[in-house]
């Protein structure tokens, strides 16, 4: 039986797909008896922290717990709160944890909600940190489709807009991949998918992708860019085999859903701003729907728009997004219930058809490598007094770290081992990430540094293997 | 038998006199037994979203929420809503309505709650647009002077101060009027009611108005400036015969309430801003109310006040602005049980004894005319995407319509009749709006312009007509 | 029996040493069965209004009423109120006064709470105005203490960092005085207690203290700078026989608490700010803790903390700091419950061991002498139409008042008597506080002015007293 009570969710990868059907199956239900789930979360209490705008996310929160009888308290607005004062996160996290029983958190920092969830002691649901994840969202999103579908798995489905900042999309990928649906990416120009997301498709969930940039002549003019397809493989154990994927037949196969994202200004960087990549952003309106690829389409998108899709799709009867809007209640009503143990799920725990978590080795030192993110969690003033970088060992070779907080991807250049002698200091030495020497090192013992001037500083001094490997 | 279920409330008109006395009989019930009503509202969300500051308003419709047992959620600040995302209030309205039971608006844009109305699907509260209306202050205070007057037909009543930014004016001189009352405009020099409120009184409501200008230089000095007095015919058919009336002669007869209202200094535009008319403006002390006049005047007003009102004056039995206030309390659970249908009313619709809503002939169309007030919900970049101009015809001869969104009256000049035949362009004309030919034209076949610019553009030619009518 | 129904909680001396005990008594008994209280506080509302940054206070004061059953209303960031529009704290007050059953009140302007007390006619907490006092933090530190050391008097209590704007920590003094308890004042360099808070220490409380200025050199190397230390006479009645102290005996006597603050930089005058003590600010880390004076001491902080508490001490058994926290719980709601009447405590009230408070008599006129604290409530734009100046008169030679708003003291310079007779206007004179004449005068009939040009002003002509003395 799955159990969800007193876990957290901070990114999509925190539920398997079992767990995540128990979690639609519950939300089907309370969606069909709304008013039998009052007093379900009768004297618990939600903290509802957000420290960056939003209306619809945190209103859909609080109003589904107080739809299960709970209650809750908002932290609304970063000016008005201790942090302004200096404080940590997790300083926070504790305090509050002390109050409420779940806390809701939204912060522009990439992993913030990781380092809620580490030091609350209550379940910490992510309700977007940066562009990093928004798994909640993820799940109304796959609650549409499969209501809309009644399955996931072998479904088309094109993502569409701003594939670089839109936190939205990076959570989804991973989760419609884990479903097994194929995934066509639509970016606008220097809007296209992190390299980090693609490389972590290819190589955790096993399938292949193809870029198809060669193609966008032809294309771009009639109806949109498309930048890659990723093809999920039939079977979990099976690389799928492709032909070599010819655009226009996988267009004429149609397209079971069309996600639209809004250019997330916000996340520009200060420098790209102004200048930035409005003008020619792709919109989606009537015309482009009339295309017979988008006949049985699904219009999806996270809220909210601006002008990448005009009001006259509303009345369409393919508009989804305000219908994936309402399935936030009921989703968001059943996750809420399941974390604080206020219901079971009555699904047995299933194997997942596709892909199952992987389970990297961890990293964690106090010096050596730290995450190149400027907007990593682990590299803010006031967090950095107390947050160690942490890592997945994603790759030896090429020696790819995963950050723990935000999942950015760290190409260190040096390595040591820590199994030295004190007797045999001439031991102590570093080698090239990538020489004969380094591939030795037994994946517990390594210590990794991101320039030769730390690895100097701890002590450490080069072999013949330091510089070309 | 009153039903208000499922109602909206955006402007006064949207209740009837019958309708408005079943809400304060609802209110005295609960003022007696406000414990008995916990429980009432058991299960339901009210969404406050104030764009806009406001205590008073917001934490009294919380609070009544909260007396009848139900929940709220509330976006209190603009920076921290998606609308700084550049969404549009329609796409907020509906995403908000799928998770609340009920929404309350403030917002600076006049004609606002409209939109939310229209598109949230649940009952929506108007809690004051802009300069446009208050409907749920006009309660309080019709409530306030029944509860101390026992009746307002008949009642004399100034109204002081700004009358021109005064939401909460506009929307109660609709309503005094309704019921009867004769007003007293006491404005400060430079914020007169604007002429379309006094056009409306006199045209819809039937009184008459009289200018007292000429009057100002000996009144003036004693006390304080009048600008016009309202007064309401005796029955609801027959035009009041009035003498050439004397304002001495009136104010002897004595005031029955004297409303006070605050420079409204955020709505001053800001070309007027800065010099303002902050100093003369009216005050209301002691010193005043010691005159023969004001011996049993009821003092009002909506509060938060800053310098028109006195302090000294909070101890006199005359004063009833806290009284006011607090009336809010059971005047709005009264409101949110009926608009949400968890009591019915007991009193039985009466005819309305002075004036019955005229229903004026809706005019709406994409292109052509628009409404010339800046502030108005339907000229805003994101609104106007969507919107289509929407206009009643409250006159053919002056043509004037009046913007369905925030009530200001336009004066178009030019017009054309739909019912010209394809066959036959050369009846595809224009004409001027004041011309003997756009008054044979059918009220239903109206197209209206603002320009012959866009007459032209629009495909019309001008005909004999169009230029000296 | 204690009965704090109705009452407000402004200042720590609005509670006895026994109301004290009886809201921990409360606290342990809901600390045990939290679940329990549920509905005790049904169809009750808080208003919480903070108009100051906060999360920590008002989500704990938030939560407890949740946790108790009741219902919140909340107005958080003062841009988003009616305060902004020019509204008095008065108004506000009366007006909130109406909606809901409780006030607990945070706010810039120190005096703010005692108004709000003073107008809204229900039970009102101060939750922090100015560098006033904050009561509720007062109660959650002695809680600490109590429940790790069982018990208050006779504890030795070092203070430690911000000990001139740090509200909480003068609160916390008065009331560990009147416990009983030994108090080392250990601050920063140009953040020393501000003088008044000491004088009212020694003359209220009947304490002696010591200063240690000539022994800093020698500490202050080695681990912080101690300024003054506070002794606690062994019984009510009788002063303190102390022999010439040595800081040196002091310190090796151990320290049981350890009480940090934050260098509170938003309450730095202007003028400071910039250059500012932050360097140099004592820090409390692993290493201080070693030492042998700290062996068992309990290690305290109000929170937020910032840079002087470092991460590295949250292991360590003796640091309370997020108990404090979360002790915040138990103790809210039991102060909640009590002063709502949804509960009475049952402890009989007890005899102040150590110190009953002092009733000195009041002085309260329009004009004359005003408070000379810029951040006094009464001096305040908005407030100062409304609010007579209001003060205790704590001494007669040196003639001291201290504000009923803020507890600043002022030593005004001239007097006059009110017993003179119309008829002998030679009568109508003024002296010199410190005159001979000047103590004749009963303090009932004191007249009293910050300068001779005010007594001057009501009529008053100088005496022969009037320069000299």
């Amino acid at each position: 039986m799955v159990n969800l009570a007193n876990r957290d969710l901070v990114t999509i990868d925190d539920l398997s797909n079992g767990e995540i059907e128990s979690i639609f199956s519950l939300a089907d239900e309370m969606a069909k008896t709304p008013n039998k789930q009052f007093g379900l979360c009768q004297g618990k209490i939600m903290a509802s922290l957000f420290f960056e705008p939003s209306t619809r996310t945190r209103l859909s929160f609080e109003a589904a717990m107080h739809r299960l009888g709970g209650r809750v308290i908002s932290a609304v607005d970063i000016g008005a709160t201790s942090l302004a004062k200096g404080e940590s996160i997790a300083d926070m996290a504790k305090v509050v944890g002390s109050y409420a029983d779940m806390i809701v958190i939204r912060h522009p920092w990439e992993g913030a909600a990781k380092v809620v969830a580490d030091y609350a002691g209550i379940p910490v649901i992510n309700a977007g940190d940066g562009s990093h994840e928004h798994p909640t969202q993820t799940l109304c999103d796959l609650y549409t489709i499969r209501k809309e579908r009644q399955t996931i798995p072998g479904l088309r489905i094109a993502l569409w807009g701003d594939l670089k900042h839109g936190r939205t999309v990076h959570s989804l990928i991973y989760a419609l991949a884990r479903f097994g649906a194929t995934i066509l990416f639509c970016s606008g120009q220097g809007l296209e998918m992190p390299e980090h997301v693609l490389r972590r498709l290819s190589t955790e969930y096993k399938g292949e992708f193809k870029r198809c940039r060669d193609l966008n002549q032809n294309i771009e003019r009639e109806y949109f860019p498309i930048d890659a397809i990723y093809v999920t493989p039939v079977s979990p154990h099976q690389l799928a085999m492709l032909p070599d994927i010819s655009l226009g037949v996988e267009l004429k196969a149609g397209v079971d859903a069309l996600y639209v994202t809004r250019l997330q200004k916000e996340r520009q960087t200060p420098t790209v701003e102004g200048k930035g990549p409005t003008k020619g952003y792709p919109v989606v309106d009537k015309k482009l729907l009339r295309e017979k690829e988008f006949k049985k389409t699904l219009v999806m998108h996270p809220l909210p728009r601006v002008d990448e899709l005009t009001h006259e799709v509303d009345a369409d009867p393919r508009s989804m997004y305000f219908k994936q809007a309402a399935y936030g209640m009921p989703v968001r009503m059943a996750l809420i219930a399941l974390l604080l143990g206020a219901r079971e799920s009555k699904i047995a725990e299933e194997q997942d058809p596709f892909v199952r978590k992987v389970n990297y080795p961890a990293y964690k030192r106090d010096s050596g490598v730290k995450c190149l993110n400027t907007k990593c969690v682990s590299n803010q003033d006031t967090e950095i007094k107390y947050i160690k970088p942490e890592f997945k060992i994603v790759s030896r070779a090429p020696l790819t770290l995963r950050c723990a907080y935000c999942d950015h991807d760290v190409h260190p250049q040096y390595i040591a081992s820590s199994d030295w002698h004190e007797g045999k200091l001439e031991s102590k030495k570093y080698h090239s990430a990538d020489s004969r020497m380094a591939r030795k090192i037994r994946t517990e013992n390594l210590i990794i540094f991101d320039s030769e001037k730390e690895a100097q500083a701890d002590g450490f001094k080069p072999s013949t293997y330091a510089k070309d490997g």
